[in-house]
């Protein structure tokens, strides 16, 4: 089963906002065993809707659009919508107004007549109640085709897709499963590693895929196939896996079961009953905001010292000046004083701590630039390591986040 | 003059990672006068890429193509793309094998005869080296059209877009200026600025585009216009802007010109030679991180304290634990203290401090869920703000930091 995500609205295209919500309903469907087969942005304008539908139609069964619902004039989606489906009739659902007076009464807000124009929807519609925000989703089934349309707010996309759409789209078709198993390699390139499974990717059968994802450092290996039978699909990734492992063992960091890097490191740390906290200065708060996104974050992680500033390290962490003065803040020891101390002071069981230099992304003169140090104290254990992340500062920063974030789950495992 | 992006590879399709590369080649587009008609995301299979290009080819006159160019195997874009243009001559240029033997021989790395693969492209190409990685991007020009390719690494690609691609997109056309003021406003929701604003929408010209773009707690509207002479364009939307400064002074925050709400902070900062710190518990570090995420930071941040547990909060910022335990840690009082405790501890001009309570996604029985604290201390002044920003954990943490810094310009104006 296929399918097509539209999002509707320039503020994409010019660039002003990341389209993050395609991403997350890409994730979504594949997980009931429906393949994304494009992803198509388009501006707010009747013609240009009016031809992606109609090319959508011809190839994917579902058609899933975001954007484009919302009380002002820029949205134009709900009429071409109707036009699209010759559907004549705008009426007016009660229970959207009713929903949306609920709504405004719960934050103390007057009702606006303006707001009414929400709950005037096509009337082959099948409307999807939302939540988390007045704009209802949208769901149509015709010619084969379900075309579902939804509010582009993200947690409001979000909810619909989750109570309402998948599994109507689980009750409409047949699906199959698709599986993907992400194996996780860093220190060797793209085409090292090709070389070194050569025959081993030659051998694979045509209905599994194999790719390969670098990014910052690390190369992933993401093995696909789709199919009916869940169980054999699984065991037979599973032997390609192992057979990887065996090929290239010592690059392999683990395999990236869709749970993030800080996720996975949630979990041991909660099944070791072990804290962290971070000691940070090139990465100013990165790591530990990672730490925080996850849910339940609090019952392992403790806080941090951003020491971004020379006095911070002294007067916060405690970093001697003199280590300073003979290492300069960019230094190996350094690293390893802000660990200690950031582990005795926030009395945890593991600190990562970070110094280096991402620089302005236009300064190639300065050779320092891009070299980082991580430095991970455990209960008993202590390790310093230095990368040199090159440049722009953007991705020096981002490359120490992972690469702490990788070293710490090694540690752990 | 029109663009289309197109990004080839299975990664975006099924979630696995978010498409910034778009988002960040529709600014660059926009900044030289060319509009951004469509992003298309596709499968790296042949039939599907052809049928794309000749889609784009109907459709605009810049067709800018990321990812399918690399060492391996899953990279048939190449191909296809020689396929496309009819070109059947794939050769191998020689100053490209030597740039990838430079590039291997500065990080000590033996060359391998895999790479001389990305050295063999279309004969029909007119190269563009690549200064941060191997494979070189590529630009044609047939019937009125250009076509680029270029690498999905996004700072080979960034730097790929800068040097080559935007000087030669601007010699081969003449382009008008198209230009965007966005003015930002928080406290009223899209239908109440609508209908105060109805009349002065309803008499812009047609050539002047307005659009609500609701996120997070505030609505940005963003006034659009393309022509030939930027002066006229650039005071006519002045005055438009100047006009709804008028009728909802109260609810605008500023501009939105282009820079972050983190960079214009830091310019307001270095200007006045004033520092700041953070003390976070809820946003665990991403205040610092988005203040640390602009060059030059270093002039005006000096640190943080991530107090995500209460005994951080204590023995890091100097928390009393009575106040702790007659307001708990979610509360106008705790918000405060922090804030105070770390503008001394870290000796800054201005300190923001947040507490709150995040919630798991899934936790609606609780009431406090949403609640959060933002205190702003500075040499003469102390505030905290209490918000309810609902759920789920994700937007309460994001609303925490970007009203943080909301709150802390607008005192800086």
């Amino acid at each position: 089963m296929k399918a097509e995500i539209i999002t509707i609205g320039d503020e994409i295209l010019i660039g002003q906002i990341v389209d993050t919500n395609s991403q997350w309903i890409g994730q979504q469907l594949n997980k009931i065993g429906v393949s994304v087969y494009q992803i198509t942005s388009i501006q707010d304008d009747k013609q240009h809707i009016l031809n992606a539908f109609k090319e959508a139609q011809e190839r994917v069964d579902i058609v899933i659009i975001t954007g484009g619902l919302g009380p002002t004039k820029d949205d134009i989606t709900k009429k071409t919508i109707a036009e699209f489906f010759k559907d004549d009739k705008i009426i007016e659902y009660p229970e959207v107004v009713a929903h949306i007076k609920g709504l405004f009464k719960k934050i103390n807000h007057p009702f606006k007549e303006i707001q009414r124009t929400q709950a005037q929807l096509p009337s082959k519609a099948t409307l999807l109640m939302n939540n988390y925000g007045t704009a209802p989703g949208m769901w149509f089934f015709e010619n084969n085709t379900v075309f579902v349309s939804l509010p582009g707010v993200p947690y409001e996309m979000k909810g619909l897709i989750s109570s309402e759409v998948l599994p109507r789209i689980q009750k409409q078709f047949k699906l199959p499963f698709i599986i993907h198993k992400t194996i996780m390699t860093y220190g060797a390139g793209e085409s090292t590693i090709a070389e070194r499974i050569e025959d081993f990717e030659n051998s694979l059968p045509s209905y599994i895929k194999l790719a390969y994802l670098p990014s910052f450092g690390k190369v992933r290996l993401r093995l696909s196939v789709i199919g009916a039978h869940k169980e054999i699909l699984e065991n037979e990734l599973n032997n390609k896996v192992e057979a990887v492992y065996k090929l290239i063992p010592e690059i392999i960091t683990g395999l990236d079961d869709d749970a993030s890097l800080e996720k996975r490191i949630g979990e041991l740390l909660k099944k070791n009953n072990k804290t962290i906290c971070t000691a940070e200065s090139i990465t100013g708060g990165k790591i530990a905001a990672n730490l925080v996104s996850v849910a339940g974050s609090s019952a392992y992680y403790k806080g941090s010292i951003v020491a971004y500033a020379a006095e911070t390290k002294i007067n916060m962490l405690g970093v001697l000046p003199e280590t300073i003065k003979k290492h300069t803040v960019v230094s190996k020891e350094v690293a390893l004083e802000m660990a200690k101390r950031a582990k005795i002071k926030l009395n945890t069981n593991f600190a990562i701590a970070v110094t280096g230099n991402a620089g302005p992304t236009t300064d190639i003169t300065d050779k320092s630039v891009g070299v980082v140090f991580i430095a991970l104290v455990t209960d008993n254990k202590e390790i310093v390591h230095e990368f040199n992340f090159g440049q722009p500062r953007e991705k020096v920063i981002n490359r120490t986040v992972s690469k702490s974030l990788e070293i710490l789950q090694k540690e752990m495992m």
